[in-house]
């Protein structure tokens, strides 16, 4: 125990912490060796089975049942990262994921992380840390302006646009916002009557957000959709059961239309019911959460047309433009609708800047206070790769989500099930193909004269089950990983090309993958 | 454009995006780049002024107007860091941070960020990657047991433990739970009935979550405390106001406790306030956001005595406990609770093991679907440090404190606010020493016949306005950053221990510069 004079009072000091856990060249040392662990992580990710193949509780088997009371070397941390993580990953970032919609990754991105990890800056209002505030302004405008956005979404038109985590919190905010701006017309007493649309493709995330802010469970339209529209959301249907629910004495809140939908990548007419909803005093927020990032390419943009109408507009960079989760992107063109339902103000954060009503307070922009310094990855990727290189790397996928589907088409056993829209194919083992296997089964144990439409029905049941098993299949292999979705009854395979590091010779061995499992199954069912 | 033949195809090459933006050889070198940049930063952290001292603009105007069209090296975008974003920090992480609560790094926490950006997961469900739900149900397991919280806290004894962002994310889906659970009893259309309790020392985290989840906005009670309980809040007080709610006709739903607050990091009595709120069927959350890292330590567990009654606990380990932002540890008694309001099943996210009712799906234990793997860095901070340093950690900045508190008792124009609990002290020039001055300045004018009751409500408003000035003067200078609280009336300054980086002569340094500041604004005001 040193001592130290200070106005002759003597002080104990505790040198019980000797070795600061930031200390800078411990800091260097270690950081240097996990750089060089992820790199080779990158490398070798592609060798990896991509979905894991863990059993459930097998983790828990393999590490000790409590915190060590001592220090453990990084040496032996990351050994244990190489034994016992790695193996319960499915690998987000292996070129042979083609399953939900990727989370992507890039230099730039991580980078920016780091940086933004490395400050660890909590930027809940501007004075907390302005960098913090004021870069994430210019970032939002940048982009949307790569995006051509009305400038009404953007801080240099007076709306304005913020970096949250996810599109699950972009739609519970502005819910909220929505809610309590209809509510302070009609009277908080009115809350029951709200009613919240999507449409039956719609996100969950809509879903979530109407029960976490209280709308009443029986209003939750999701309206039908259906193969004639390419399952997007008709606005004559909305209309109709707009008109039914005021009938009812409820009152239409909000509108959640989607430009690349989950299930199929398919786009609403962001016009057309935009003026639904115009008649009616509805928020309609604008779920891009996917494909917007692709509309920063001028061919892609039309099928944000019609988003001049909207009150917010929302995208995931972390999906398709490379941030590293989490980067939710969030236009609105009232930014004082969003601060008054989501603004506190207590003394503790009170401060000149705020007074002066100056500055940006992205804490009531949002749920929560405290705040990561995610405008660093944004405004990374978007200096590193430049408008030029992110439009070639969007394009690039799409080119090759064209690609597998002229291989789809070229096998009869398999179809397209909706038309591609972006980089997603959601394609099926036809149910011809199954009627083709069972006509000649049928043959051989001469029983061939089912009416037609019992057969078809037969053929699509039985279509649905062999692609499930199908699959099941690939994704067992490890040399894959697809998702699918069901649209109208058709159980449809994924395939979503989004991968940073995907090249075409991975889409091609995943082809041939498909086409193996879908013979052998064929010919076993 | 090269080409490949593929069962007699002929296909296209992109050449596009020549450079993957993931190759693995340049995110070498560029990550090496960014580590070295962030030890110098770490190194250098402490000579720069701690609070910005920019103003509101001045990064619009130093940045280009619109993304640039080409790539720009990584070199002049660190460059542009150094030039353009640093000046516009505050420094969370330099030793001379005493505001707000401190949000740590350490070399451990910013690895696992650093891991979890690299690996890019999202471990929505188990199947999505395995290993990030079930290291996450380890290690606050792990954490729970440390915090001797009651086996009912964790999954080892039917409860259990999820990492969220931040305290509003674990109060708004707690909240969203207690609502939903009790309007299964007491019907939907009781929604605007509902009452949510906390004191007027509680976050504001409480009140936006009850707003955000549609608690009809009068029905937020924020009771009353005082100096005589030092700002705990007062079973006595909470059940008056509860049984006037009841008379009127309301349902007291849920009660936000807190052992730390904010301002003064009082400690409110868990024991005794479970025992009401159960007498009326309550939920009662703890927020131990700050304080609850502490509790690791045998000599301060007993601060949380009486979480046995609660139903759920939370702290963030962003705070006091190293991770890094963000990383706020929610354990649940009973989690179908949140999971019956939370949980949304789209057919994309089907999948075996969730059928099979083996695993956790953590999507339905939180506000969004995408969620960071977040266990990484907790339990690189659990194995790096071990108990033993962890707890070495938290007491020396509770021992630092202790060491100002010293240093402010000696100076008879200071005093102590209310008493300390953890590494805070809060303290003010004393009223006394306004009283002093003044009663000097009286004397030199023949006007010394105040009555003793104006003069001290006088002394009063005279010393918080003395108070902020002395803050501001402080702050102004870059050499330390603190904050300030209003208990009662009285504007205390807060001074909090907890930076990383800090060790005894920053906090000596500190106080000679509140005294120097002091000895300046009582010279000439």
């Amino acid at each position: 125990m040193a001592s130290l004079n200070f106005d002759g009072h003597e002080l104990n000091h505790s040198s019980i912490f000797n070795n600061n856990p930031l200390d800078p060249e411990e800091f260097r040392r270690q950081g240097h060796m996990m750089i060089d662990f992820l790199a080779d992580y990158f490398l070798n990710v592609e060798k990896y089975p991509v979905q894991s193949q863990v059993a459930p509780g097998y983790l828990r088997q393999r590490l000790p049942e409590s915190t060590p009371y001592n220090p453990e070397p990084i040496e032996t941390i990351l050994q244990d990262v190489q034994e016992h993580i790695i193996p319960g990953l499915t690998h987000w970032q292996s070129p042979n994921f083609f399953a939900y919609f990727q989370c992507t990754s890039s230099t730039a991105g991580f980078l920016g992380e780091m940086l933004s990890a490395g400050f660890n800056v909590v930027g809940f209002n501007w004075i907390a840390s302005p960098a913090a505030t004021e870069l994430e302004t210019i970032v939002v405008d940048w982009l949307g302006e790569m995006l051509m956005l009305p400038k009404s979404f953007l801080f240099s038109g007076n709306g304005g646009g913020v970096l949250q985590g996810t599109t699950c919190e972009a739609i519970l905010c502005t819910l909220a916002a929505a809610r309590d701006q209809m509510l302070s017309k009609i009277g908080t007493d009115n809350m029951k009557k709200l009613v919240v649309y999507g449409s039956d493709q719609t996100h969950s995330a809509l879903q979530k957000a109407a029960k976490i802010a209280g709308i009443h469970p029986k209003n939750f339209r999701a309206v039908k959709t259906t193969k004639s529209t390419s399952f997007a959301l008709s606005p004559d249907s909305l209309q109709s059961q707009i008109r039914k629910d005021i009938e009812a004495g409820l009152v239409p809140l909000f509108l959640c239309a989607t430009v690349g939908t989950t299930s199929t990548s398919a786009v609403d007419p962001l016009g057309s019911l935009c003026q639904v909803a115009k008649d009616y005093g509805m928020w309609v927020h604008v779920d891009a959460a996917y494909a917007g990032s692709a509309c920063i390419c001028p061919e892609f943009r039309h099928f944000m047309d019609g988003v001049e109408g909207a009150n917010s507009f929302s995208l995931n960079a972390h999906k398709w433009f490379l941030t590293t989760l989490d980067c939710c992107c969030l236009w609105v063109k009232d930014p004082s609708a969003l601060i008054k339902s989501l603004s506190t103000n207590p003394e503790f954060l009170r401060n000149k800047a705020t007074e002066s009503r100056q500055v940006v307070d992205y804490k009531d922009w949002q749920i929560t206070l405290s705040r990561r310094f995610r405008a660093l990855k944004l405004w990374f990727v978007l200096r590193s790769y430049g408008v030029a290189n992110l439009r070639s790397f969007m394009r690039s996928h799409v080119e090759m989500a064209k690609l597998f589907e002229g291989l789809v088409a070229m096998d009869k056993r398999f179809e397209i099930v909706v038309p591609r829209n972006f980089a997603m194919v959601c394609f099926r083992v036809s149910p011809k193909a199954m009627g083709m296997r069972k006509s000649n089964q049928s043959h051989q144990n001469g029983n061939s004269d089912n009416g037609h439409k019992v057969v078809e029905e037969e053929e699509e049941g039985s279509s649905n089950e062999v692609n499930q098993k199908l699959l099941e299949s690939i994704n067992m292999s490890g040399r894959a990983y697809m998702t699918h979705g069901m649209v109208g009854k058709v159980y449809a395979i994924r395939f979503a090309i989004g991968a940073t590091l995907v090249e075409e010779r991975h889409v091609i061995m995943a082809w041939k993958l498909v086409q193996e499992h879908a013979t052998a199954i064929l010919s076993t069912n």
